[in-house]
């Protein structure tokens, strides 16, 4: 066979693996969504055969031999970019399975799968010790991974290229740092503050009902394609791909919290139009797949909150909120619900915390992984540590461990350098934000009016078509002429906050 | 190996297809309820790649290895029946496979293909000529497979044995002239009446959401399980089961017609209580699965007719229905509301028929496509002997090939011997409520009082637990005491519509 040949029947192996974990997807949509409560066994039956299946397709040897044949040079540059992109990305997840002992998958499947079911019990019982020695173990386990697959400068380099492909801790660090130490005085000044945001608005009645309609017109309006794509109800939402043309997310509904359901919907609505964007004929494969998780992430922050807590978003939208909940909202002015929705203050869990504090609550847990995997931080003094670190970044402190160290699952469930990928993803909104801004002549006016295709185009154009033809920070690069930094992300944050709080 | 462990490798082999088989019908169900309006051409890939691995291990020759080493007779008698069932019936349907030549099954699928395309047209512009000659290839593929198949007195009978194992064209046949000749004159009688059902109630306005809220209680009042199921809405209401534990059913509503949702839900409560009442343990393999689709189908029709079209059922059910759609239903008595239930009139279409005289439609297709595959019936003459039986069975005419011969899409899709289910589950539901009734003690007194759990439970004693141990025919027989015939059905008939209709 010769390239050409090689190449077409790795791509359809590829994108039948792609459609049979498109199956995977169905089964987890549906147990999320409509199951009926006593069919879990079977289902995870069910999940297990296919993931089975999809795990041999991934390690299958006759992938192995088609890639030794093939050279990515041979297409590379022009049209073929796409081909070079397959063969290049295809050879690289394959390697990183290929490094990875079976013993080594296995043990890390049962560490983490004990680890879940502890962590919980743990979190439930507010006894961190009832986890630690699984944590252990399963840091253990990944610093095991990352010599396996290998680094040059640090071994958390190696877990964290799998969801962020080509970052590297030298990168990251003085980013993150520079956002640190911007944004802690920030977020001080605004604790001090005189002005107070009006939340207990967004805490008044807001049956669910009307709830859902206007959260569906506003995924509608920012162009998340309802044609090819479902939003339906689900305890913990998400956003899942079953097809090119089958986009699911999911959110859900309090009646006495507007933002939860609202902005939720907005940010699952964003990495919705992602998926959609993608080009369909590469699907499955390489040149039809998101970039990283960090790029992803950019795409729900950036029109849940450049757009969705934008002064003119509520220009353009409050309105019809008010006529939503007319008898909730009749008192109501737009300048006070845009100060509501942009309320900042220091907490203690990730999942609710405001557009601002949020990063510092990723940025410990950057720190602290990062000491974990390199053996600076035994998981015995982890609970301090953490603690120790709420109180210097954000001035507060967990009064057990269950509002501390043990609030996400992540690390139960194996995930080390996944964290960085949220922070990274609002780094990515802001300066992609104000490149569109740039580029399309002012964004602010067009969202005053409601007119937000042009940017839904613009990042089609500039993200979501390249699929991995680029790395991230390439594409980001490209898109904005900058390099990453945390100044676009720290502008945004100030020019909104500072006027709202009244800081100098 | 010896025996025991052969065996136990083909229940897990068999096992696990039926898992295989149950995400297929995930696929399917979503398909047909929540997918998206454009992605059905990625969910046609998912299903293809299903449906060829489920085919594959259908025909696998492990499979045939270890039939070919195991003895049903080693495992008969006592606790051993199932084990000994298991080994017959994955016996007979590898067989039934393994008899049907690769090109066969092509050809078929390949006709069955184009025949459901042109079908639709067909019937859509009234044409039969345009799906005549992909029918008469469909008729003389069927005579193919029953020739590969092979059969004793009949051809269709080889066609028959695959929906209603063990029943021929001989046994059948005397059944249905005598119900015919019984039904003919009956119907004519009520179509002669000066009586006339107040069907008009029916049709008053009827919101859907209480529809749901009535159709929902009704199908968990007769003891479909929420917990293992669930209702949803389809254009064409069906049952489905995802696994042991997840048994999905779906109705449709309109507005402007109580019965169409109501005895729907109930019709599919009825299959999914069969559904529910297999024994999980025995999940996916013979003693576990439905005996028959005649069988299924009395379930469903037990559960739709002979409960709720019942006096008593109403008696008891009238005033809540009355409660749910108070201002339409105010001036409404139990009496008019039962006999507008029991509205029997000749018509055209099959599936909008009524309980009695829907077994003549089905006798018509049974006597016609008998002679299709016996080659005394050309398809060119089909039309005019589709007419002239309405004629001499209904005293009514189509007035074209779409209300006619077209209406069906069953023997476009290759579905020959599948009609006379319909009817056997009629006749095995009347006889299986007779003797309920006598063994319970008086069904009428405990559905009067909404006491349905006897009858179900009866039910899944004589029948769902037995799974296929026996064949459709024994299990009725052991159920009743009698042979199969059209008493009960005609004696329940015409003890409910004799009284409605005055007849003598």
């Amino acid at each position: 066979m010769n390239q050409t040949e090689t190449l077409t029947q790795l791509k359809a192996f590829v994108r039948q693996s792609a459609t049979l974990e498109s199956v995977l997807a169905t089964l987890e949509w549906d147990q999320q969504t409509y199951m009926p409560d006593q069919a879990g066994e079977h289902r995870s039956e069910q999940v297990a055969m296919l993931a089975a299946m999809v795990h041999q397709r991934k390690t299958d040897a006759q992938l192995g031999e088609w890639l030794s044949n093939l050279d990515e040079g041979e297409f590379a540059g022009g049209d073929e970019n796409d081909d070079a992109t397959t063969v290049r990305m295809v050879r690289r997840a394959f390697e990183r399975q290929s490094k990875m002992p079976e013993s080594l998958v296995t043990n890390l499947a049962k560490a983490c799968s004990k680890g879940q079911q502890q962590w919980a019990r743990a979190r439930h019982e507010q006894r961190f010790d009832l986890f630690a020695d699984t944590l252990e173990e399963i840091v253990r386990l990944k610093q095991q991974q990352a010599d396996a697959i290998g680094f040059e400068a640090s071994p958390y380099d190696a877990l964290l290229d799998e969801y962020e492909p080509g970052m590297t801790v030298a990168k990251l660090t003085p980013i993150l740092a520079g956002l640190r130490s911007d944004l802690v005085p920030l977020i001080a000044a605004i604790a001090d503050s005189s002005c107070h945001a009006p939340v207990e608005l967004l805490h008044r009645i807001f049956p669910v009902a009307q709830q859902e309609v206007i959260g569906r017109q506003a995924a509608s309006e920012i162009g998340f394609d309802f044609e090819r794509g479902r939003l339906d109800v689900t305890h913990h939402p998400f956003c899942t791909e079953l097809g090119p043309d089958d986009t699911r997310i999911t959110t859900r509904y309090d009646e006495s919290f507007f933002s939860g359901s609202f902005f939720g919907t907005l940010h699952e609505a964003g990495h919705g139009i992602y998926q959609q964007g993608l080009r369909s004929a590469w699907y499955g494969l390489p040149p039809g797949t998101y970039v990283s998780l960090g790029m992803h992430e950019s795409q729900s922050r950036l029109w849940e909150n450049q757009v969705g807590r934008s002064q003119p978003f509520w220009q353009y939208y409050f309105p019809k909120v008010q006529a939503a909940f007319a008898s909730t909202l009749q008192d109501v002015t737009v300048d006070s619900w845009f100060f509501a929705v942009n309320h900042v203050a220091p907490s203690l869990i990730r999942v609710e915390a405001d557009e601002a504090t949020y990063n510092l609550h990723i940025i410990i847990r950057f720190e602290l992984e990062q000491s974990l995997i390199g053996g600076q931080l035994s998981v015995k003094d982890l609970p301090e540590a953490w603690n120790q670190k709420y109180r210097d970044y954000l001035g507060i402190e967990p009064a057990n461990d269950a509002e501390g160290v043990l609030q996400d699952v992540h690390w139960s469930a194996g995930l080390f350098g996944y964290f960085p990928t949220y922070t990274l993803g609002n780094l990515y909104a802001a300066q992609l934000f104000d490149a569109a801004d740039r580029e399309l002549g002012g964004l602010p006016a067009l969202m005053a009016q409601g007119e937000f295709t042009p940017l839904r185009d613009w990042l089609h154009e500039k993200i979501h078509r390249k699929g991995q033809t680029l790395d991230a920070a390439t594409m980001a690069r490209q898109a904005t002429g900058e390099e990453l930094s945390h100044q676009a992300l720290l502008r945004h944050l100030r020019a909104k906050l500072a006027p709202l709080y009244q800081l100098d």
